[in-house]
């Protein structure tokens, strides 16, 4: 039996702790909380040195989130020479090579499943098919607020805003949606889930993202028209210039697997050599599947798992430039350069000839700076 | 390092033959063949008692396929107290308990992870599933063959025969495809995940399995009129009488999941307590998917993997009366029984109001043997 000190008491904390709690082969010992409630007293924790100068805990399961003190408390638990399982994505992308080769040096595991696809077995499959093959390009919905919103809206025809708003009250988005909205809770889970592809460290800012705050119900409605569901996709493929790595709004068949996910569901996949394509469908968050990962990550360890999913961690450069495809973009104020690349309308926005992904998305960029309501999507080839 | 006695150099065997090749952590000591080959003539084997009594080989493959010599040389390497991997689904799904408990008795591994869902790494994740989580039932297309048929025919407005021929000249389907097209081979792959998701063991021929040889062009039409893809899928389902299980072509919205699985892909799902829903899609059969699962039950054991994916195995008695759902039943003989169901038409057939799935597939297979032209299909709830 190993013996858990839990850091961290919100909804993904109480999920590991009444699931841990039905199991005789893993205990919680501690958790580390700001206010004790009373289901938790005896067990409660207001310093760190509770946990990790504690010789009867084995594994300190991380799950209050944000950088800072999460990344200092990782650490003092692994030179402590004590497993850690986090369900933080933003420590993880952020730290990754500290933490992972810290985690190798000291000899203890480190794992993180529930970070990228929520209850998904995402994380374990990407270890499990490295074993034999070699992953060229991983794909997809890793984020269940904009899929909900992007959904509701193809469904509803209702405006982005009104949806965002259901979402809120729904409680699948958070009062302050940005990280979901702009793509970045996206790019961590990428950043994540590339590494671990490909053997890699991917410098998280140098992955362009454009997230989808300012698609109207008329882009959507031209989509639908078009025979085109609108998704934003977080994609990784390594390539001649390193690795082609970007979140983007992307125009996907109606007909695909990913148009017809759901909901706040997520569906990742990968394109190996010898597998072919595979996909992973279902809730990439929540309390219950979340916690159901960071629990089989505690299992993984009694059954020996040590160190981190791969051990490779090769520097590379993200460039989307050899990446050519058609774009859809709507921009109140079109410039010679847009112009040059338009080659015919759909709804609202045009259509433009292949282009360079790397330049679409520092245009775009630049522009969604001018003005606020530009929007853009790929189109899936 | 393990060395492995491979039964059987067709299809699937070459693909683990290259695959281990590649490795340095198995090797392929001997392999069984009917004609030697010039490429494998130093390793080859007439005699299956050259690999169960050579001390040297630790795990046999067997990719066979067929129920007899196979389920004997599978009985003599385990007894041999060998590891034994095996893809075939005919063998595991109609020796289940014998072949289990003869591996748990030997202290050795038996895994069959190719045997249902090609590459798909469907059976590893029930296992892991079920360290944590409770599953409350399971459903999915199984077959690529199948699929392929029904999705050209959904694509191109073909007739099922001219399909079938594409498939057979492409080497999608068997040149005869009885076993795919009348579900068996569904059946095979569903009664061993049931028996995995569920802890039990299902008698194969207690499964009801209706086929999809006598759909026509004109069902499809009405299907895609209404809204609805129809797939052949298999499920199964703890319920009060027992286990609801059975294969069926089933009318699935045009937006679902599996409405949008293309060729001869596959996607299985299960529901799970704290999980929700999980799908997992990807190539179902094919050489180099269906080696690779081969392969990473090879890995498993050399991880430590010892017995079955389980342990549990209660008897249990297929029963599908409790499960109430419409159907589309298109038959040029209809009775009083089926008079009485109808509630409406679509297409070439009629739409039942709703009616047990036990009490519909017992009729539909009287009513195939008297008019072989008989084509029905559940709705989807």
């Amino acid at each position: 039996m190993l013996n858990i000190g839990l850091l961290g008491f919100g909804v993904v904390g109480q999920g590991v702790y009444h699931q841990v709690c039905s199991r005789s082969d893993l205990a919680i010992r501690r958790i580390l909380v700001r206010r004790s409630r009373e289901e938790i007293e005896a067990l409660a924790a207001r310093d760190i040195r509770e946990i990790v100068e504690d010789d009867s805990i084995h594994i300190v399961v991380e799950v209050m989130g944000g950088l800072h003190p999460a990344y200092e408390y990782i650490c003092a638990a692994l030179e402590a020479g004590k497993h850690v399982v986090t369900a933080n994505k933003a420590v993880i992308s952020a730290y990754y090579r500290e933490l992972t080769e810290l985690a190798v040096r000291k000899g203890v595991a480190l794992r993180c499943t529930a970070a990228a696809g929520g209850g998904i077995p995402w994380l374990t499959t990407l270890e499990r098919c490295r074993r034999m093959d070699t992953i060229h390009a991983i794909r997809g919905i890793m984020n269940g607020t904009t899929n909900y919103i992007l959904d509701a809206m193809h469904r509803q025809g209702a405006d982005f805003d009104a949806v965002l708003h259901k979402a809120q009250a729904l409680g699948y988005a958070e009062a302050d949606p940005a990280a979901d909205i702009d793509g970045d809770d996206i790019r961590r889970k990428l950043v994540i889930s590339a590494n671990i592809a490909f053997g890699c460290v991917v410098p998280e800012e140098a992955v362009p993202t454009f997230g989808i705050r300012t698609i109207s119900a008329a882009d959507v409605a031209a989509f639908q028209a078009a025979g085109f569901a609108c998704k934003l996709l977080g994609s990784a493929r390594l390539t001649e210039q390193g690795m082609a790595a970007r979140v983007e709004p992307t125009l996907v068949s109606e007909h695909s697997l990913e148009a017809s996910v759901p909901e706040n569901y997520n569906l990742i996949s990968y394109d190996a050599a010898l597998l072919g394509r595979q996909s992973f469908f279902g809730q990439g968050a929540g309390r219950q599947p979340t916690a159901a990962n960071v629990v089989q990550d505690c299992l993984d360890i009694l059954q020996g798992a040590t160190g981190f999913y791969i051990r490779s961690m090769e520097n590379v450069t993200v460039d989307n430039s050899g990446v050519m495809q058609r774009y859809y973009v709507r921009t109140p104020s079109r410039d010679a350069w847009l112009d040059g690349l338009a080659e015919e309308t759909m709804g609202p926005g045009i259509i433009t000839r292949p282009v360079s992904a790397g330049e679409m998305l520092t245009w775009a960029r630049k522009q969604a700076g001018q003005d606020s309501s530009t929007f853009i999507a790929a189109l899936d080839a």
